[in-house]
């Protein structure tokens, strides 16, 4: 898309190039799983030379912008004019720390570069800020490399909701049970080491009641050779009470039970909670109620080459009567995980057309 | 496996592995939708020299065999002690043409090299009859090249019955069609094309009557640009009766309409007659008719990233009570196509290994 400034102002250098670069590489320094976005900044003087860097350590500690500037006066380093190159549009709201904008014009930065927007209601608006202030904008640097590092932090802020990925393991013909209900197991042993790859990648890991009632399952992220792997929180949706003796209350992170069936609800519950991306692992009812409210952004359909003609279906009535009433996704990537295939799948609100 | 004779013979020279490969060439001249296998000959002289070749040209004329000793003698070429290099073992019975085994006797060869052995009850058993007569046999002589020269034809005659493919095309939660029944279209044009190529590499595709009568389909092999496609058999299962406005009389191959449900009987008269591989296509009683008896070779199932929440499964009750029980196939392959996603999976009937 290039640039988006509503004025005049110097081409991108290949300086500039390289010291987004550099602040993406930083931003990574930042943790994987926090409320707030992973950031990096790179102050670099009018003749192209690095000033400082900052980034942001997670929610809590100076964004990226702040730090950088808090660096360069620590070393006496003058900044004005200079140009602050950030991986994520200054934020323009006062929160734990003051607005970036607002510190980067009152620093007499010059220039800033952004590669991406901030789509955030709350936070967004700091590129106007800038503006407003005589600053040089240019915004969409390395756009592409600046989303991946966000990941579905920006997809979250755009919807004021959590990404929601619903993950399913079926058999050809759309089973997760026999007649009777058993389901150990359909899916083989390296698909299911895969879903937990996910988990540990999520934020939060979302069942209904019934599925704890039923198959009393441990929610926690479980790899091989990895006991520090990153665990989901454990949200339980539904009114009847947790047995004290559940899997979920065992080692793994927090657990948070929420007595309700709505799920925008839930998400709004768990947006507030910082959760930017979570997976919805049954059972068929809770599927069925996120599908109902268009509420599913991605599926993530593990399929065995089983077949067993009856038992359960993996989602439940979505309210869909007729061909051209279907809920339709788009698939994104398809991977043989041993006898199993996983598809990935989203909706129209992915906000990128990347290939997984 | 190597070489499976029972007395002492001389090992495989370069020559003969070369004129096998070359009998391989000959047998693809023969055509390829046949009650009958594709099969090459080379008769080798004791010195390596190629004195004659022949294949058989399908149901009626000589068997590559003959046609390679006829070529012989009409050329009044000395083929006594010779070495005859065939894709598939020597006949031993008498058909519309007489053993090829006794023939090659009578020629006085002293040598027979084989690719595949013939695994069926009514043909098979010329090795036997060779070695009787102190010809040296050898075979399994490049037998994976052999087997895929065969196809599905060695898989029909070993179970003296076809292969059966089950092809479904479902949504990611098994369904076929909305709750009205509605279900034009679930897959996407790139999918429903390569359905269309299968058929035209199949022998014959069956469905039951109730998906005539509901569907109206043509059953007939549709690929742009190629006309002249091979055409399968049409056969429709059930009692009522095909409506003569039915799209299946129009442009195509022949119907056969079998007023049965047992799929055994089904196999049985279309083993009879010649066809080696066949593709069910519906409905969700007749699949699960036959995944009942046990009768589903291979499963196509093209999986379209779209939810329904409700409707018709793609395969009906099978009997399975529990997941111990579950009837488990094995992946063979995995493909996109569009949007959609095919996966191939084998029951333990298949013969090879092959990925496909």
């Amino acid at each position: 898309m290039g640039c988006q400034a509503g004025r005049a102002h110097a081409a991108v250098s290949d300086g500039e190039i390289r010291a987004m670069r550099r602040a993406l590489t930083l931003a990574r320094l930042g943790p994987l799983h926090d409320p707030n976005p992973r950031v990096g900044c790179v102050l670099v003087s009018t003749g192209g030379e690095a000033l400082a860097e900052g980034w942001h350590g997670g929610a809590g500690t100076p964004h990226a912008e702040v730090a950088a500037l808090r660096r360069a006066r620590e070393r006496g380093i003058d900044v004005r004019g200079a140009t602050a190159v950030v991986t994520l549009e200054p934020c323009a709201h006062t929160g734990r720390t003051g607005p970036c904008a607002r510190a980067l014009v009152e620093a007499g930065v010059g220039r800033v570069l952004v590669s991406v927007d901030d789509p955030s209601a709350l936070a967004g608006g700091g590129a106007g800020v800038l503006r407003a202030a005589g600053v040089d904008m240019v915004t969409d640097v390395l756009r592409a490399e600046g989303l991946d590092l966000l990941g579905h932090w920006y997809d979250a802020a755009r919807l004021a909701r959590p990404w929601v990925v619903l993950k399913t393991a079926t058999t050809l013909d759309g089973r997760v049970g026999a007649a009777d209900g058993s389901s150990r197991w359909i899916t083989g042993p390296q698909a299911r080491a895969h879903a937990h790859g996910v988990r540990a990648r999520s934020d939060a890991i979302v069942v209904g009641i019934r599925t704890v009632l039923c198959d009393d399952p441990a929610l926690s992220a479980r790899i091989p050779g990895e006991p520090e792997a990153h665990q989901p929180l454990r949200v339980v949706v539904g009114r009847r009470d947790i047995p004290p003796d559940a899997a979920v209350h065992g080692p793994g992170a927090d657990l948070l039970h929420l007595r309700t069936h709505d799920p925008a609800r839930v998400l709004a519950v768990l947006f507030e909670r910082g959760v930017h991306e979570l997976v919805v692992e049954g059972g068929p009812t809770l599927a069925s109620g996120f599908l109902r409210a268009g509420l599913v952004d991605e599926i993530h359909a593990y399929i065995a080459p089983v077949v067993l003609g009856a038992g359960p279906a993996a989602i439940g009535d979505v309210g869909i009567g007729t061909i051209a009433e279907a809920a339709r996704f788009t698939t994104r990537h398809c991977e043989r995980l041993g006898d199993d295939v996983l598809i990935v799948a989203t909706s129209a609100h992915s906000s990128n057309d990347k290939e997984y």
